[in-house]
């Protein structure tokens, strides 16, 4: 898409340190890692986010996930990894082509420790799920 | 496998408030969110990372997460949202059975600020790549 910056990436016009590459989908470095190897998957062809994406460019991705995760975590030399996609800006996306970050992970790196969980109000859950299942299509 | 609380689930030996099932997928709300419409997605077969699943396992859950994704967003009027998967305990994984995260997120809510970046070393990067692109198979 014009004047998306990981389009341009994947059209050779910005330089990116490849990991892996094939006909879908191109994995580099991120030049601001969380951790060392933390690595960016991308569908080559354009979507923002996993919910706009059309299923067949989606499955794209995940199907080499496995690959590319098991070659950071042997490279790396790592106790783990997230695999993490933000959508929308509201959840901290900053380029609007889909991604989702590989981030090594070592025990008691300190890094991700913010897991801010609580508990619902009685009857709550079941509320949101109606809503949820409402709107699966 | 025996053992595992979300194969209890799977297997209806342990409750759970649904948001989707189908013959390869459950997708049931986290009983202690982030946020409201907090919601896992699993695939009904036992694997337990991303990179040691079979690849055919593991792209059951995609394919499935962009329609339950949106079911979220639309059910929670919501701004955006992270899919996340920790894989390993030093990622957090507390489940040793495949799940992503999806959590409804809302512009400043404050939740999953953290994002530590840093820059590497001259040189540095390059060593990295290769070292990972060797790992690739």
């Amino acid at each position: 898409m014009d004047g998306c910056v990981f389009c341009k990436m994947v059209e050779g016009e910005i330089p990116v340190t490849k990991v892996y590459e094939d006909e879908a989908v191109l994995a580099f470095l991120d030049i601001g890692p969380i951790s060392d190897g933390h690595t960016l998957v991308i569908p080559k062809r354009h979507c923002a986010t996993v919910h706009e994406c059309d299923p067949r460019v989606l499955a794209e991705v995940p199907a080499r996930l496995g690959g590319i995760a098991g070659a950071v975590v042997a490279a790396m030399d790592a106790d783990g990894y997230n695999v993490l996609s933000n959508n929308g800006a509201a959840a901290g996306q900053v380029v609007d082509h889909l991604h989702f970050h590989i981030i090594p992970r070592r025990s008691g790196d300190g890094v991700f420790t913010e897991w801010p969980t609580y508990k619902y109000e009685q009857g709550r859950i079941e509320e949101i799920a109606a809503k949820i299942r409402e709107n699966v299509h």
